[in-house]
Formats: structure tokens, sequence, C-alpha cells
């Protein structure tokens, strides 16, 4: 099965996330918009009990994280995805090599870098164009996220909550 | 903000009602295979810590709920809804009433016939045909969910997940 871990910024960043996803977005069904803070990896069930575990020890350390949507930004030329940049802090940081040490699944693919995701997929002058568009709009929020969220993988790829961990730490 | 709490079942489960849903259901984007244990309800976000103090208490007290999903139904004429209908239990009348009163929004609509929807917003006729074909396919799977889920609606429809409560108890 495949798991992700995922912060869901709140309902108003959320919905204003899917304004673009819905145009621009085919995953847009799949899941709602969310930070992601650990990359889809595949594990068995019966190792769900200790990934949950884990889970649960480091939102025991962490504190409610603190993010910063500055500016829509795009990974072009690696993937046309476009996102809300989330301003890198050190939390942040910490708290995925939390996650990618105490959760030994799947390989980091890239560099950390936090991010909404708002437009993928498209083509490279589409990419262009939107991101264009986008640019001028911008975005700035900022705001606090108490729980991460442990995800599970449909056959059809949408994405199911396993389990919610409350950020109850002082990190 | 709506707010609705739900059980998921298993990936098996809900892999089998979004093979229905993915051509019947129009809200299959909208949130993955689910149980509904009670209806969306709307609530401020100030009363969302005492709505899930008190789905903690519950879930301290109940048990993982036992499901048998055992064959395919219609709301007809009162909505045009088919689903897996899940064999009523005393556990799980049980819990929905403690639901009901420990979490004191919206009304309560209609009896709960506990049930995961793979169909809706059909036409008679289409209803008419459709039901016939999945009675004849059916469904029978027992399974124990040890969770439930308490979910928030975005504006455009879709549910994102704000936390999950798992059964610990006896009841």
């Amino acid at each position: 099965m495949n798991y992700g871990i995922v912060a869901f910024p709140s309902k108003k960043l959320q919905d204003l996330a899917n304004t673009y996803r819905k145009r621009y977005d085919p995953h847009y069904a799949l899941v709602t918009p969310h930070m992601t803070l650990k990359d889809p990896f595949e594990a068995d069930e019966a190792e769900v009990s200790k990934i949950s575990e884990a889970l649960t020890n480091i939102a025991r350390d962490f504190a409610p994280l603190h993010i910063h949507a500055s500016r829509i930004s795009s990974f072009f030329p690696v993937t046309n995805a476009i996102y809300f940049r989330i301003e890198p802090t050190d939390q942040l940081a910490a708290i995925q090599a939390a996650l990618n040490e105490a959760i030994p699944f799947g390989e980091k693919k890239h560099t950390f870098v936090p991010h909404i995701t708002i437009a993928q997929k498209m083509t490279d002058s589409e990419h262009d164009d939107i991101l264009g568009q986008l640019r001028m709009t911008g975005v700035d929020e900022e705001e606090t996220i108490d729980r991460i969220h442990l995800m599970y993988q449909l056959e059809d790829g949408s994405w199911t909550a396993h389990e919610t961990f409350r950020l109850t730490g002082t990190r």
C-alpha cells in the first residue's frame, strides 16, 4: 500500500489553492490541497503500526508548524508543477528530517522544498502562460498548522486519511 | 464550516465501492468511500475543540466496529441512492446514538441505516437499470474498522480530514 505524510493548511488556504487546482491540476480530485512532508512510499499494512508509533513520537516533539505561503513559483525545468512557495524554516527542515529518519521507507528523491502544488502536468507553453498569470496574482498567507496526517492511496489514485497526529511539542 | 463524522472501511472495500462510484456517483471525487456516522452539520471553528473532546471520549468507550456489507440496496423512493447495506448491529446503533447525543449539532433527518453509498443522483430509469445489474453482483464483506474520522468540507464540496479517533474501548 502507498502511504504519504502531509499537512493540510487552513480551509481558507485550501479553498484558495483549489481555485487554481480545479483548472490546472489533474490531481485535483485525488486529494485536498496539502503540503507534502514525506513523499509517497510503499509499506506493508503490518508496518503501519510502527510508522504510526514513530509519528506519535514526532508529533509529541514538534510544535504546530508556522508556515508562510509567500509567492507563486515553479519547479520548471525539473517538472512543470506550479506551487505556493512555503518559506523554508528551521522547523520545517527539522520535521522533514525527523520523518525521514524515523520512517526509513521510500527514497529521498530531491531536496525538500516546502510547497503546496496548485498546477501540474501541463505542456511547457501552458506552464509558461499560467505561471505568468499566477505570479501577478501572488499569494501571501501566514498560518499555523497544528497537526499532520498519515494518508494511504486507493487503487484509483485517491487518498484516504489513515491517522491524524496533533503537534503538541515545543521544537 | 461543515463537519461530518465517518468511518472509512478497508482499502479493499473502498476500492470495490470506487469501481461503482467512478461511474455512478457524482460525489466520487469529493470524498473516498465511507460509512457516515453523523450527517454533515454546521459548526464554528471555536466549537470544534469541544466536538473533538466528545469524540475522544466516545472513541475511548467503543470497540472497533464490526461491519458486514451484506448486499446492494437502494433508498428509493426517498432518494435514488444505491448502497452497500451494512447489517445493523447494536454496536453501530449505540455509537450513532452516542454521537448524536454528545454532538448536538445538525438535525437527525432520518433513521440511521448504516451504508456505503456507491451510486446517486441518477434519473429514476437509470436507477432501476443500475440497481438491477448491481443486485446480481452483490457484495459480501465482513471487517473491523478501528477508527472514526472528523472531516470538514471545502468550498468546492470536497472533504478534508480534521482528526482521527482510534476506537480503543470495549462497548
